[in-house]
């Protein structure tokens, strides 16, 4: 059976035996969609990635799980594109909603909460329709969690005028301060010392991959690199990358050491080293080079996109990401050096490789596209 | 006579009979432009809407007349497209440039006043064309009131750098405040008891409507909406239900019950229901619904922009009308259940009515056409 | 040998003899780069703007040239477009980060502020690429010096968050103030008293042009003025009617006269008369009034600029120059009354008023385009 339904790459015979269930079609996009925020078009990826959010909190699984069937089954009602659907782009940014509405807004399970999460991740969904119709035909680039990032912070933004007693924003406004002392030891408590290098950095790694999904955890950070291998090693192993290269400029800049260990610094890497290595362009020496430029690029982004909201108190989000990514996906004619993987095209960075080899002579290893294509 | 010359529609037997008369047409042309911030193609709701702002406010009207003069001879100074300047389309900016400028920059007659709207004036309108540049041809969308709140934005921002003795603006940086006990009782006064419940909201409704031209006032909001029906019962209607939209919005968040009382949350939202529900797609009950919907995040955009622009103490104009706008009418071509309106040919939402219906059998009703088209 | 080598114009006959050197050419691009800034593609001028830095500031030379050897560098090793590396074109926007960085990040010679100028300068071209694919293809515009915009704050606002003790950070975040009593007499010093009037004018007319690279310095203005000389007469004589306008508007308004005397109001203004001036229109009283407009504009929008930034308490460069110029760009094709040059054979204002005469009868005066065309 696993032989006839493999759960790597992308699950295309998975998805057509879903074809007449529309219950678990359902669940299997939502799933998807989870993946999709690290890229991967995979429901066991979603899967595990849920199972990793729970164990870090079971209000931050159950909101991310919320978010995406609200975001997911608002595309099924405004009647858009049934293909992208499946493939979870319209879930990705309403189970991010979901996840950083449980953090920023509504720190517990309540009734309001989940209201808004509702709300919040269905305003995604048209937010991302948006932005495809501003960014692809024109540019040629992809929303990434652009849509995630101005549904939740226009949200929040608007929740200051709120009368909300039980509700507590997470949000601190003040003028960015300047000249501060700064302890830059890698620790765990904010006034604490420092914690066994190996031990502070391992953590370090692993929470800068939970905090994608805003999970301050290495458990979960943990369990979303194993979601990920499911489908896509090299992912994996770029996510990884990512987050040592958020780390490691944090380090560098001389940023406070408390941020650095609870992968603040490092999130936003994760995902850029993900895109630019293997997702967008083909995984070669030089893109996996632009990877590495571009997760640093993103960590420096991380801080000045802080500095910037620090007067309203608001948080990043993954907007740094979002600008180092489009930065370096608009270029990707300017440079002959890189080879770009068309948007219509994007499965997995192992399917990416396959295709792109050279045509004459036998390939060779197993072909990852029985994994692969689009899953409908 | 009437019958000749019928004031409803876009007034088009009218346009053709000034056009021997230059001073009469620029009039003609500017009282249009007051019309077009509420999309009316007329200049009797022009006419009606400044009646309304004068019992408000004579500086207001006079200010709100002036933007409307200073850009629309801007437009012909510079050789802009002649069609659009007699449709109003330079005009509905500056207009509402002098609306925004006597209330936050110069609350009396002043010199110095009246200077500064004919500057500001005259940079919506080149505003109005480099946004059309951007907008129009690559997104298909138009740039709304955006020139109007960039043009004024601009200017108060500029304004702090002044010597203004005598000018005092309603500017007041601070940053955010969260946690603060909300009075959410509808009412006239900041620190007053509620009024009489339908007195209450009666009044709320209709300043809504009278705050799209920065009127807080329910009479300037009745002969508003009178001089809507003039041109258009649809768009009235859509007004109304706007506002309303708006008022629930304020309620069900708990929002401060003297802002909701003197329509603040409501003016974006007059806008977006009337551009969604009749004007730019044909008025259905999808479009309807999606009018509703545009209209409540017209209103949770309000309280957004509003928390933005805090650290700088400004007022956050229609902005949030812009952005949900610009928003749902960006995806008019992923959802197959609106009829989209091309923008070269808005009229009035029931010559749209009349020129979507099946052209098998006889139309019955009188063909709104009649007073209809473009005006020129 | 000068009358085979001119040194006016773009200095064409130059790029062909040092086709075969390539650490000439390179110092012969990143010189261009430098007289990018003030649109001038002409190593001389670019050597003459270097000496006037020096002379205000030897630190403020060198990480000038420093950041424009970096931003080409990269440039070339991502393998951009030759001949708009040849021209300068990307390395005026790496030569601004490096004067920003000296000015607002590392006021003296020091090792990290050297390696911080690198990485913005780099950082600077992989925007310039972005820029033009988003820009020009779209929209047929150029990006002027939002990538040094981009870039610099971005970093600055990063580096809010670095552990950075030797490293003084001029930023100063603070609400935007209102209502405070403003000295509006032109002076050096900031509880001075002024300065006799036409020392003062002269002055303000000077820095006014070195602001442009950070220079607060008369003298570096007069050798900057000189270097554009150099290259286009025409050019010199917008950049000190833009510098005046920018005066003029501070005085008009009642600016603070200290920071009209220091050019501060002036230095947008320079570069917005320079472009519309000659550069992007051919050069007609038309234009040359639109040049006025365009740096008046930019005078009140620096205004309006450092209002906005105030919260994060950083510099607003050149934002304004690059809002007010784009403006009247994206509109040049809705009036008939200006001529635009083609953004491919942007040469020299000298250049396009020879291009631009009618072709009947034999033309006066001698070709500008012998020291013309494009470099390479």
């Amino acid at each position: 059976m696993a032989a006839h339904l493999p759960v790597d790459g992308v699950m295309a015979p998975w998805s057509k035996r879903l074809e007449a269930r529309p219950a678990l079609e359902l669940a299997d996009s939502c799933l998807r969609g989870v993946g999709q925020v690290v890229f991967m078009n995979n429901p066991v990826t979603g899967l595990l990635i849920l199972a990793g959010l729970t164990v870090a909190s079971a209000w931050l699984g159950l909101a991310t799980a919320l978010g995406a069937v609200a975001a997911t089954l608002t595309a099924l009602a405004l009647g858009f594109d049934r293909t992208a659907v499946r493939a979870g782009l319209f879930g990705f940014n309403g189970a991010l909603c979901g996840a950083g509405l449980a953090t920023f807004f509504a720190p517990q399970l309540s009734a309001d909460g989940m209201v808004w999460i509702v709300v919040v991740a269905a305003f995604s969904t048209v937010i991302t329709a948006t932005l495809a119709r501003i960014l692809v035909p024109t540019f040629g680039v992809p929303g990434l969690t652009l849509p995630f990032n101005l549904a939740t912070l226009t949200f929040l933004l608007a929740a200051f005028a709120f009368a909300s007693d039980e509700l507590a924003l997470a949000a601190d406004p003040a003028l960015p301060a300047l000249g501060q002392a700064v302890d830059t030891t890698l620790r765990a408590e904010m006034d604490g010392s420092g914690a066994s290098a190996a031990g502070a950095v391992l953590n370090a790694l692993l929470r800068g991959v939970g905090q994608v999904f805003l999970a301050d955890s290495a458990i979960a950070g943990l369990l979303i690199v194993a979601g990920i291998t499911v489908c896509s090693r090299i992912a994996a192993g770029f996510a990884l990358v990512g987050s040592l290269v958020g780390l490691l400029v944090a380090l560098a800049v001389g940023a406070d050491g408390f941020a650095a260990y609870h992968g603040l610094w490092a999130y936003n890497s994760v995902l850029c080293a993900i895109a630019v290595g293997g997702v967008f362009f083909v995984l070669t020496w030089r893109s996996a080079l632009a990877a590495v430029a571009c997760a640093a690029a993103g960590a420096l982004l991380f801080a000045a996109v802080g500095t910037l909201l620090a007067p309203l108190g608001l948080p990043g989000l993954t907007l740094a990401f979002c600008l180092a990514t489009l930065a370096f996906l608009l270029i990707k004619d300017d440079t002959p050096r890189l080879q770009p993987v068309d948007l219509s095209e994007v499965t997995t960075p192992e399917a990416h490789r396959y295709a792109a080899r050279p045509p004459a002579g036998a390939p060779t290893g197993r072909d990852p596209r029985v994994g692969g294509n689009s899953p409908s």
